[in-house]
């Protein structure tokens, strides 16, 4: 999009000074940085720590996961590393130490200013899925008192100490004695103010805060839905402990997404870039869901077996096996993903249930009346006569109607149980329509099919 | 997560006067909103439209999505409707009246003041698709020669003029006299800075800026990886025309990744929220894929007519069908939706076909084996002998390879036809793998069940 994405790419481990690691971040789109830098051997990851400066080092170090970038500050000196990691925002920094062990952490909060190892041991102090341990552990505050000649000053002494100043979003927050929030103000509204008017004047104070222990994914919604620039976060007192930053918010959710999605497909999240990922991961992550769904479909198995006398004696029966489950699956596909992604979004809740199962119900009888005039249409194809044509599109109207009521049913219970709905995954529901499709399929061959009188 | 979402829901149909007004936008979630909002009746919401002041106005109506603000706007009279337009953001009333007929646009452009009549149509000129159909059309401007003082005196006046001014994330622009952009300044560097200073000492010539015509969800995401509070858009002569905002490309990325999830379940993107669409739309937007997914799928019905002889000498195959091509279907699900995110995140390309394919085959080798050895515990426990055992397991083996390389090639390749990888579903990898693997199958039956021998 920018010239700079379009620009040959270069390798890292072909940088021999600072300069060129500046020239290469500004030639190089954060996928590629990611790919170039994963890419390195333990000696040249050192050799490309010990080019990055103080202005390039944290840039590079946002630009990569956290996991790598804890690599590149492990791969070089302590003391080299600890300049680098004080150079980042808290947030950053903290969400960087939170994935080392203890003894790799240790050696970098010792070499870096005890004030910023303070400021980084209580961010890792947070549980990692709070909102507080993704904010920024700061903020500009002023008093409602205040002049805008005095906020102005008071301004000027936090930008000194205030690291991640540029992300805040230019909003300035209104603090009583005790630091608890009572207002906010914009930067833009300060300049457009006389010097003589107060704080107050200006202020809101109906704004939006968050308590720290809320689950960072919930916040990060929240910022999103209501189009902020950034959440204050508070204590159980009111108390202003940070910022959340609309570019972290928008971090979280992406990952979460991505973590649904993995869900959806029914696998457990990777928790790494996918390019990173190795096959032994990606085969620990997978094998699990497999062998559960593995388990549940061998009942198909069982079902056939029970149903052999028919199946031998009407062969075709087996012909539309795999239509009329592979329908099921898809029609019941449909409506998770679809009814997931709207509970992701807070646009469904279980409160909407009986709305959902009524709309895809009518839907199902829509579908239903459709698929079977198609497995007609495929029947008479396949010449397998009249009485297997109806068996076959009776069941694809069945199957379709019963899978719409799984689909639907199914995530808004398991959010209210408190387990994610995305695990709701495209071949879990495909399992589920699969062996009662069968059962289904074979009760409606014994009532229609002549053949299977008295067995 | 702040004390308005928990208290009690009113329905809007209640509320008499514009405080009530106020008070139910305090007390109601944004999902709450809509869903109130849609369910009025036509005389309601004419009500409900008379109720809404400048003030609420632009907060229900971007509360609610763009049809339905639309929906609000028809439903008052043009002349007030026009107010309500009047106080919204330009980007925010562009997106509403673009889902307009002309035909319904017209009276509220004819009712809106001319000169903002002619933004909203100069909006609505870009494509669609476009960047800048999403941008807020004006910035703050200042030119590097100016003085801190000459500076804030033109940003005052700006103020007066630039709407949606909260949201452009306290970023300046600096233009030359062509209003070409050449550098940026944070509004906190002006507040820090000495009034003597001159523009051309703050600022930062080093900045990322995109097309008018690039597509916007190229834009968003490039927003989101660089961590942006904005992104300014310029036309060829890199002439400043606007801003993308944060949350507009937080509202961009959120529509895609829904569309993208609806894509991957096999479904046409519903392009209204999920709980305003009747069935009849829901089944337009699914019966074609599933048509077209019943029609692929129909073709086992004739691989297995083929293999009738088979099925009929050793009835005992039909029992694992739903079993191999269930298990064949997971795993290509759960490579091509993982695939797919990473590619939607730009962090898989076509160039890394090679080792996504390295990768996936390395994966779906340890998968085979595991699957296998759960195929032949299967087989044992059904009792089908150790010559049909033989044939399942080995077979199950080489569907979960054979469903890992078409997983693995799908989406790269589909997005190098510069189609959108999201439409390899689950439904569609779980019917490509189906016909396929039962020929695997019964191939594999040839080669090792003594019974088809001669057949």
């Amino acid at each position: 999009m920018t010239a700079s994405e379009e620009t040959v790419q270069r390798a890292p481990a072909l940088l021999e000074t600072s300069d060129d690691i500046q020239r290469w971040l500004e030639n190089t789109s954060r996928a590629e940085r990611s790919r170039r830098v994963a890419a390195l051997s333990k000696s040249q990851l050192a050799a490309f720590a010990l080019l990055l400066s103080a202005r390039s080092g944290p840039e590079v170090l946002r630009s990569v996961d956290a996991d790598l970038a804890g690599k590149v500050l492990r791969a070089g000196a302590a003391r080299y590393s600890a300049r680098l990691l004080e150079a980042m925002d808290l947030d950053d920094a903290a969400e960087i130490l939170r994935r080392m062990k203890e003894a790799q952490r240790s050696p970098l909060l010792d070499a870096v200013s005890p004030d910023y190892a303070q400021a980084v041991r209580e961010m890792l102090d947070w549980p990692a899925e709070s909102t507080a341990a993704h904010m920024i552990p700061d903020a500009f505050t002023v008093e409602s008192e205040m002049t805008i000649a005095e906020a102005e000053t008071a301004i000027r002494t936090q930008a000194l100490r205030i690291r991640g100043k540029d992300r805040i979003g230019g909003l300035i927050y209104v603090t009583d004695a005790d630091r608890c929030l009572v207002g906010v103000v914009e930067t833009q509204d300060l300049i457009l103010a006389q010097p003589d008017q107060h704080i107050s004047d200006l202020m809101d104070q109906d704004l939006a805060w968050v308590s720290a222990l809320v689950d960072a994914e919930e916040s990060a919604q929240a910022l999103a839905d209501y189009d902020l620039p950034a959440l204050p976060v508070v204590n159980e007192q009111r108390r202003l402990l940070g910022v959340l930053t609309a570019d972290a918010a928008a971090d979280i959710l992406e990952e979460e997404t991505t973590e649904d999605a993995e869900r959806q497909g029914g696998s457990a999240p990777l928790e790494v870039p996918y390019l990173r990922a190795k096959p032994w991961l990606l085969w620990r992550k997978r094998i699990v869901w497999l062998l559960v769904l593995f388990v549940a479909e061998a009942y198909t198995g069982t079902v056939l077996r029970a149903f052999e006398d028919e199946l031998e004696a009407v062969v075709a029966l087996a012909f539309f096996i795999p239509l009329l489950i592979g329908t099921g699956g898809n029609t019941g596909t449909q409506i998770t993903t679809t009814l997931v992604r709207a509970m992701a979004t807070g646009q469904v809740t279980f409160r909407d249930m009986p709305r959902v199962l009524v709309k895809e119900l009518s839907t199902g009888a829509l579908i239903a009346v459709t698929m079977a005039a198609a497995a007609v249409v495929r029947s008479w194809t396949l010449g397998v006569g009249p009485e297997v044509t109806i068996t076959v599109s009776l069941t694809v109207g069945a199957i379709v109607l019963w899978s719409a009521f799984v689909a639907s049913i199914l995530p808004p219970v398991l959010k209210k149980l408190k387990v994610d709905p995305a695990v709701v995954s495209a071949p879990m529901i495909s399992t589920i329509v699969d062996g009662t499709g069968l059962i289904i399929y074979f009760m409606i061959a014994h009532a229609t099919l002549s053949q299977l009188n008295g067995l």
